[in-house]
């Protein structure tokens, strides 16, 4: 199953097997925290798709916390075949179903005001940042803002949840006004925030958003702050939790 | 120096006393956590206003982190009283003044573009929970938006700043989307943010903010939560020194 370059890692927690290709693209911490991060319905019917689903990381750790199936959304060729042969290695091909697609076009693959939550760990760094590009395209996709801005990614968020409907974002704490800015302005209400710090003393590195689609303004939770590390390279326990599982 | 009902309190980091009254009016944990937050020149010339100074706590403790003299502005009569009796009670005179104003009027009061720093621990609640609002009217001034909604605040803070002066303001986490919309409307952008949580794993009940007047937008840095209890009534090594200061 695995093509040059490639190698099978294993999602711990889930008890799965992802293929990941270290030169094109690796799923990261932030995509466990996000998937982690997500309250998506368990038993209860629900439409859940994942947006920037890369290698399928996210889709595939949202499958074990839910019996509705995923539609994971990834725009390149490359990746979307990584994720459906990671789909397949698992038996999840009644579950998990990933689309080649582009968010911009969202509205044409997804019916509007149709899904009840959404998780995107989307490309990150500005466009304006394009000088420090990556030499490998599949990466620069994957971690720049270059062909999905912030406001197009939540205004294609907006047009597709139901009225209630929850997104999930991991991002980084700089943008953090200007994600609540524009969430805003596209009817998209922050709820939930979490912060991500990789000791208990330093800024945060990630930031985790629960945005509701028309949820009354204000209000938003600041949960307790996530540490990363307890001390050099040791985890603390609330995030070996997260990616072993320690309770399962 | 007392009048009925108040009492004589101590600043222990300043080695300061300032009179309060249980009934009219006391300083909290925000006062606190708010002067130690804001970054103010220390022997670089500045003007440094702190705004609904209340019994003039922020003002009597920045007086200990700067050379510069310190204006507080309060609307209520019966506090300016209070702290100016501190003031001199303290024999601070010649660097704190109170004066009596509504910050509605801020630019009739200081020159506008003239403020290198900004405090202020602003009425808390939203007018719209004013069926909640308490008996005492002083109270009722100083916790509620009645008579400052944070528009306003905002506005009249952008109006007397200098380009690239810093506010700092302490506020409620479940305003935090309002605070960023609406200080981006008046030109201040959102450059620290500190959480304050109870305890390390409860969410935050206090936020730190520090706007810039024409800050290039985005950016903002997350800081280290500050955690006040490490267990039951046991403050954190961190909140002990910022109360006691037990470097000093």
């Amino acid at each position: 199953m695995l093509k040059d370059g490639e190698r099978l890692d294993r999602l711990e927690r889930e008890g799965l097997g992802i293929i990941q290709s270290p030169q094109v693209f690796s799923f990261s911490m932030d995509a466990v925290l996000l998937a982690d991060f997500a309250a998506i319905a368990h038993t209860r019917p629900a439409k859940i798709v994942d947006l920037c689903a890369g290698n399928g990381a996210v889709s595939l750790m949202l499958s074990a916390k839910t019996k509705n199936p995923i539609l994971g959304i990834e725009i390149q060729e490359e990746l979307v075949d990584m994720a459906k042969r990671s789909i397949e290695l698992n038996q999840l091909q009644e579950q998990v179903h990933i689309l080649q697609g582009d968010v911009r076009q969202l509205s044409s693959l997804i019916e509007k005001d149709s899904v009840d939550f959404i998780t995107c760990n989307p490309p990150y760094f500005k466009a304006l940042e394009s000088n420090q590009v990556h030499k490998k395209l599949a990466h620069t996709l994957a971690r720049h803002e270059i062909f999905l801005p912030l406001e197009e990614l939540l205004s294609a968020i907006s047009q597709v949840l139901k009225m209630r409907g929850k997104a999930y974002l991991v991002h980084r704490p700089d943008r953090l006004s200007d994600i609540i800015d524009l969430a805003r302005m596209y009817r998209l209400e922050p709820k939930r925030i979490r912060f991500v710090h990789p000791r208990a003393h330093k800024e945060a590195n990630i930031v985790l958003i629960e945005l509701m689609k028309d949820g009354s303004p204000g209000g938003a939770k600041i949960l307790p702050p996530l540490i990363v590390f307890e001390s050099e390279q040791v985890y603390t326990q609330e995030v070996r939790e997260i990616y072993y599982g320690t309770k399962s």
